[in-house]
């Protein structure tokens, strides 16, 4: 049973059902979304997401605890963005097999920098013995209305994706030796530092408010992750080859793949905490104008738009051909 | 180091560096207290805690998982009720060895059942395979100004629990074969009910907001806990032994303790989760008849007043003597 198998199964009916007895009045949208928000007043919703980082499934043990601290919270800091939230502050439980000052020092620092440079201080928490993990829950706020659902997307809209995609898997294979062409020195450092140091979108997020219909920041991949918009949207997809191999940016190690294998690299990255968002075809060059004045987010790549047959295809244009994509897990 | 010292020195300090340098316009009371609070509008604050329980270390590998579910959220509930805050919502960290069925079942039903009844919904959360080990992050809200802080204890306040005390304690030693005496039958199923299902004061909690100068809730015991309310507010405390005492409810097993044992029981308790809280001597009458108009929180007992002195002494009528409690760790 995978993990939304066991969400769905144990613990998002009870809640649902108990809504349908009697309302929750103060929930506007609970689980299965980037975060849950809240009601607070009659005009700004409480945006939350909580991400639990174990060690040896997330994360190595002898990873950098100063990028650690950056990852745990960058990677929630991520599902604000995805919901155009701003920051408010977050939690912290930590649980520690033994105390190391020079590692908590440097987890706490790493924590910390990202904190005060996203105006998000840690306000509560709780900390324990035992394998070493790090639970984060993030709380946000987003005018009513304003947040960017997963099921919004409607048919026709444009599909669009920020920055790189695929660099954080191969800083991950790289490290797991599992890479079937060398990478180049220059390459190892600019994909380790994207799976070690994700920069969250919230800028560019907080701006998508008012331009796209869906969004979510891509964690498992983008074909399973544009799934969940589609899904929710009842929608289906074709995606441009050639756009989802522009994705991929410029690294020495696209030249060892072809056409097909860039594509499918994009397609299953993974650790990428890009946004992935819809938009209305009429936002196209305001979207355009948005990516140029602002190239910190990296490129907005416009890589397919939605449509009404419910599955996902891959379109490449020469020779002509849709293949379909796989089911992901 | 303790968990104390530890969040002091890595994770508390950074936070209020910033605040000082940069302010967090929206955090109204930082780490410390049973919950954070975050302005939400110009009339409410959204109040936030978060517990983390480790398998082994809060709870047996044994342990029924329909109450483990109804712990693990009654005790966040709890500190909601500590700040006078009603719930909103909760987000669940989920790490689990395996995928059992009976076991999810078991504890979804548990944790929903509590949920249910406080009106407190699952908004979000995430699971994923590790050691078990359940994090939970509570929200709730309460009007600007009427949280239950620690730090508004006045001297000359008297000192109130609700509840009896000392019963999870009785419970848990039974369950490790670590008591004196012998516990009897009916004993035995108060006290690991008093363990396993202990219930959040949520009712009172909201009620003390207008009578009520500081509050927290009973965890690790009265003698350290009350140490935090005085220690926030800069004041000492006596304690009357006839009303610790008193606070330990009917059980068979006190007949085996002398007065001074049954006193330390009171202290000493652990995983009480009543309420501790103290108020202006001007609210006597109101929460005595507070108190018989709302049996199902369990007495109130008045155990003692706060004092300039900052210590906290124990009061022993007779033959009249102060005993001053050690420091708790």
């Amino acid at each position: 049973m995978g993990e939304f198998d066991l969400i769905e199964r144990f613990f998002k009916r009870p809640a649902q059902l108990a809504q349908l007895a009697q309302p929750y009045l103060d929930v506007a949208l609970g689980i299965g979304d980037d975060c849950a928000l809240l009601q607070l007043g009659p005009n700004e919703q409480l945006a939350v997401s909580t991400d639990l980082l174990i060690e040896g499934r997330h994360f190595f043990a002898n990873v950098n605890p100063r990028s650690l601290g950056h990852k745990s919270l960058a990677v929630n800091l991520s599902d604000l963005a995805a919901m155009g939230a701003k920051p408010l502050g977050f939690t912290l439980a930590l649980s520690l097999p033994s105390i190391e000052e020079n590692w908590l020092t440097e987890f706490s620092k790493g924590l910390f920098d990202l904190a005060n440079l996203s105006r998000c201080p840690l306000v509560g928490g709780d900390t324990t013995a035992g394998p070493l993990s790090i639970g984060i829950t993030i709380m946000g706020k987003v005018g009513k209305g304003q947040a960017l659902k997963r099921s919004g997307a409607l048919l026709g809209d444009d599909i669009y994706i920020s920055g790189a995609l695929g660099w954080a898997r191969l800083g991950l294979q790289f490290l797991q030796n599992q890479l079937k062409h060398p990478l180049s020195e220059a390459d190892q450092k600019q994909c380790i530092k994207a799976l070690e140091w994700p920069q969250a979108r919230l800028a560019l997020g907080s701006a998508l408010c008012q331009y796209a219909s869906a969004a979510l920041d891509l964690s498992d991949g983008l074909s399973g992750d544009l799934l969940h918009i589609l899904k929710a949207s009842q929608l289906g997809a074709v995606l441009f080859e050639d756009q989802l191999v522009a994705s991929l940016g410029t690294l020495d190690y696209w030249q060892h793949l072809t056409v097909q294998e860039k594509a499918q690299w994009a397609l299953a990255g993974g650790d990428d905490y890009e946004l992935c968002f819809t938009a209305p075809s009429k936002h196209r060059h305001a979207l355009e104008q948005l990516s140029q004045q602002n190239p910190q987010w990296g490129r907005l790549h416009r890589i397919g738009c939605t449509t009404a047959n419910q599955r996902c295809a891959q379109l490449s244009a020469d020779p002509l051909r849709l293949m379909y994509l796989p089911e992901p897990r």
